[in-house]
């Protein structure tokens, strides 16, 4: 088997992960299938619902499922982990101890890149789901690299939720462009950047026909990461996360 | 864990695969990230280039690669597999025979919907590989249902290995409509379909804006059979492929 091999945790969503896979590959540069990366995916859809569990610890903790489908992961063969949902990273720590090797955060990553493309103290916008909005963990993540974090007002944030829930999720009809209309609200109050920040919204962003320059998909920030380590150990022969 | 689980072998190709999953989920009845099927997808770039065998055995063998993949899915706790190469379907036998669990076979799904919506002694363009083409395993599920099948001449035939080997398999800039331009050849030469027989084919497929009805896409039906098994096993507690 080719190394190093990307296990993903699926199933959070399971449309966000078929994306995130089309995303590896397209940013992988190979000319033939034997070029690609190799890859594990669990879609597992009895990961009970992050915001669900974020909002009331009463509804059942999706932390233990995840840590189960990273060790069975790293069992099967993984080198690395990646999880293409940023609600999931709310029980990062939870997940990364579970297992000996690296689970890749989503929310460190895009933090990074706007950091590096901004500097420090710029504002950014965040279109997440209530569950990431409401624990603070992106938040904290973006002010350790100096950045300062701006959400959409309560309409807003309601119409991000639907557009999630009763749009992607739910496999039904949503008007892409809503997306766009929802990070031009936080462009215009006087954000430097607006994070994609949900892997559903991901799937949206995927499909437009244009992408401006101050719109940033964490899902594709994720994807650059991974394919980046990827051709790094195939050539150094070691994942330096 | 819930039941059935899909096993995929992946990776043939990396890209068809994900597209696989998408239709895969797009497909299932779900409101919910937990109403979708759980899949297990091994995305293994080792397994060697079908066509290239099939044309000249001197060339790697991919099938004891592939055998092994689907092995490893049936310890992993797949309780079926799909296979979403039509290429690959040359080693079907040696495939299924492999494993105890069963392994959906895609010409013969689409063989059976084409002989269902056509009736016997209609005649079906195939859109393929070289590989799938000069095997003849196509050609020869076809005839089984009663169905006729009908080529793309040389230079057709260049084109539509062009557009999966130095378009979609080489990750390169391609023309969606030169699929569309193929099928009609095959439609005016007096088709009464015409099949999309490669899942590179199936990529570009999906993403076209207007689907003839005389178009049918082999990964489509694929997935309709995969979720359909799904369906029924999660109500009556078996499949029965």
């Amino acid at each position: 088997m080719n190394k190093p091999v990307l296990g993903i945790i699926g199933g959070v969503g399971p449309l966000a992960t078929a994306c995130f896979m089309e995303a590896l590959i397209r940013k992988t540069p190979a000319r033939r299938d034997q070029d690609h990366m190799p890859m594990i995916v669990f879609n597992d859809p009895q990961i009970p619902d992050r915001t669900a569990h974020i909002l009331d610890h009463s509804q059942p903790d999706p932390q233990p499922e995840m840590e189960k489908v990273a060790r069975w992961l790293e069992r099967a063969g993984a080198d690395y982990v990646a999880i293409a949902c940023n609600t999931a990273h709310y029980y990062y720590e939870g997940i990364n101890s579970a297992v000996g090797i690296p689970v890749v955060n989503i929310m460190e990553e895009t933090a990074k890149r706007l950091a590096a493309n901004l500097g420090s103290g710029s504002v950014v916008g965040l279109l997440a789901t209530e569950g990431t909005v409401a624990s603070g963990v992106f938040q904290d993540c973006l002010e350790r690299h100096g950045l300062k974090t701006l959400e959409p007002d309560t309409d807003e944030q309601r119409e991000v939720t639907s557009l999630i829930y009763d749009g992607v999720k739910a496999g039904a009809d949503y008007d892409p462009q809503q997306l766009m209309r929802l990070g031009e609200h936080l462009w215009e109050r006087g954000c430097d950047a607006v994070i994609v920040g949900c892997t559903e919204l991901s799937v949206i962003y995927q499909g437009l026909p244009d992408k401006p320059a101050w719109l940033y998909d964490s899902l594709d920030v994720l994807a650059d990461r991974c394919v980046e380590l990827y051709l790094h150990a195939r050539t150094h022969g070691s994942l330096e996360v």
